[in-house]
């Protein structure tokens, strides 16, 4: 046996056996391409936390952080009306995902989610050797809400419930993630990385449910998804177990900084946010009027599935030769769509533009 | 049962048990410390972190970092001379600690380490459920490098050695890694936070040696605490395994800019670390003069023993009550001692007034 050989000897079998998670596509050093394809907001972060990172002194710098990003804890509480010791701060909602695995999920217990979501969950499954039950969701028709759904009650530790959907952008109303609380026994992860381009949140049903916990991201509608912050939110009690599992300096200081000032800004959040909207609308309709089937979105992007006659994999290709980068997946209950995120005007415009001489040109 | 009670049900039992990490104290808001208690650099970080940070576009804000921090892996590898596939970059070397964990630790396997040396690996041990070997670290004597001390052998997956050890300060030779990479069969991680102050480095062992891993910070050295950013080297095919264990987006778009600024100016590195270097000798000779005993020390802080007749804890109280923070264990092998930082010259001058009429005071 070789010395590699040997070293690798040492790696727990479920890492060696699992291919690891693969993050959407970035561009090469030097490509230039439209991104459409992580939903990032199109929009600077807020002027206020270009001026605190300006203002930041070098002790954010040269000292570590603090542990718990006390000062962002209780900016990120008063905003949505709970206590501090009920917020914990990750580096990104990836990191709280981590972590809820960490808290929560023995070696071969189960975690449920629906299929598709986030691409994530299994990919953390496999790394705690725990097993899953991927429940399907039908694909959403007119509405944007799945109300109607048949509430699931799967054997598991942990029901993760990407609200809005990623891929699909539909969201899960306040009332059916209370039938879930009834029906489904375990901890009820709300994922809520797109809630703040959705009507209803899960966080009012924090207060009486100690298992359900509400996830955050600034990733998204806060324009911060270079900073790196993410929140969990639950009863205190399950935020002081999560803390346990987490790197005692885990939200670098300029991150918490950066945070803080753009939680503060909600006057540029909401103006922002209703821009990308605005544009979600004016988009969906020019491809409904192009023969595309688009999918009602809650969220920062919408799935949409292209005319008869052409085919998802070969317009994402074509796009991409024209230098938009979309979201495409090969293999799946999806690949028959492209996820594509809400950006500035004028890129959509142009990719409209694109769209139209792919179309034309396949037909 | 309550609701909570339920809730906590379904926290893991190695979670439920376990006390978590505590971070050194910080200063509360307002209130102003020298801080000499967790090994921060004294100086800013180099002008050059400062200007890219000033440079840095909105995209590095807005949008997701590169997944593998590629541009700081080049960095890091044409620096120390290894392939950028031989790099991992975490969020600070905390990070790269939990993904060794990850990468090959099952639950009841165990972990080596000796003790006292950095109270975070059992702490790891207990999240990850697996059992410790702690093996006694004799006290050093005259010398700042442990080259005659027996090479143990315990029954571990991962053998965790601090070099410099903390809170003593002393280095273990190349040599001696190496033998002990011939009697240990497991992972050999060097986790060399201080080693930019020390004399040797594992790193010379890494192309011969796949079941070696080195681990850095730009914490200590680059004056980067706030930033997060550690390294892990190793076999690119031992680093390929590690990358499936981190979360996709882990080192913030900044961070990583100001990290490979930080590389970049090894001029303005060299220049400080001297000065500290040169604080550190004055600062001990100081203390010695004073009756101290004070270990030698290959780190940016020194481990001091008070003089017969005061008792280390009451120096710290007295020392926090002058506004000077430092570090004390209150139990355990190191309870006679404090582990001081090596600060700014004028606050260590400073700190030997504030000991002096701390000893003056108790004699």
């Amino acid at each position: 046996m070789s010395h590699v050989d040997k070293a690798l000897g040492f790696v727990r079998p479920a890492v060696r056996k699992m291919d690891g998670y693969v993050p959407g596509l970035q561009p090469k050093p030097g490509q230039h391409l439209v991104k459409l394809n992580t939903n990032e907001n199109p929009f600077p972060p807020s002027p206020r936390v270009l001026a605190a990172l300006r203002d930041a002194t070098e002790g954010t710098m040269r000292l570590y952080p603090s542990p718990a990003a006390d000062a962002l804890r209780e900016r990120a509480a008063a905003l949505y009306g709970i206590g501090p010791s009920q917020v914990l701060c990750g580096n990104g909602s990836d990191e709280i995902l981590s972590m809820l695995m960490r808290t929560f999920v023995n070696e071969r217990d189960a975690i449920a989610y629906f299929s598709p979501s986030y691409s994530l969950y299994p990919v953390l499954a496999s790394l705690a050797n725990a097993r899953t039950a991927a429940i399907p969701l039908p694909r959403p028709d007119k509405d944007a809400d799945m109300a109607g759904l048949a509430v699931p009650s799967p054997k598991a530790r942990i029901f993760f419930l990407s609200s809005p959907n990623s891929p699909y952008g539909v969201g899960f109303p306040t009332a059916w993630v209370a039938r879930l609380l009834e029906r489904f026994s375990g901890i009820v992860v709300a994922d809520e990385a797109y809630v703040d381009f959705a009507a209803e949140s899960s966080l009012p049903l924090l207060a009486g449910s100690p298992r359900l916990i509400v996830v955050r991201t600034l990733s998204k509608a806060y324009s911060l998804a270079g900073m790196r912050v993410g929140f969990a939110f639950a009863h205190d009690a399950i935020i002081r177990e999560m803390m346990k599992t987490k790197d005692s300096y885990n939200v670098s200081g300029l991150a918490q900084v950066a945070a803080c000032a753009a939680l503060d800004d909600q006057g540029y959040f909401r103006k922002t946010r209703d821009a990308i909207l605005d544009t979600r609308t004016r988009f969906t309709a020019s491809l409904v009027e192009r023969g595309f089937r688009v999918l009602p979105s809650r969220a920062n992007f919408i799935f949409a599935v292209p005319p008869a006659g052409i085919e998802a994999g070969r317009l994402y290709e074509g796009l991409l030769g024209r230098g938009f980068l979309v979201r495409h997946w090969k293999t799946g209950p999806v690949s028959d769509g492209l996820r594509i995120s809400i950006g500035a005007d004028s890129d959509m415009d142009a990719l409209l533009g694109a769209i139209g001489e792919e179309c034309h040109g396949s037909q």
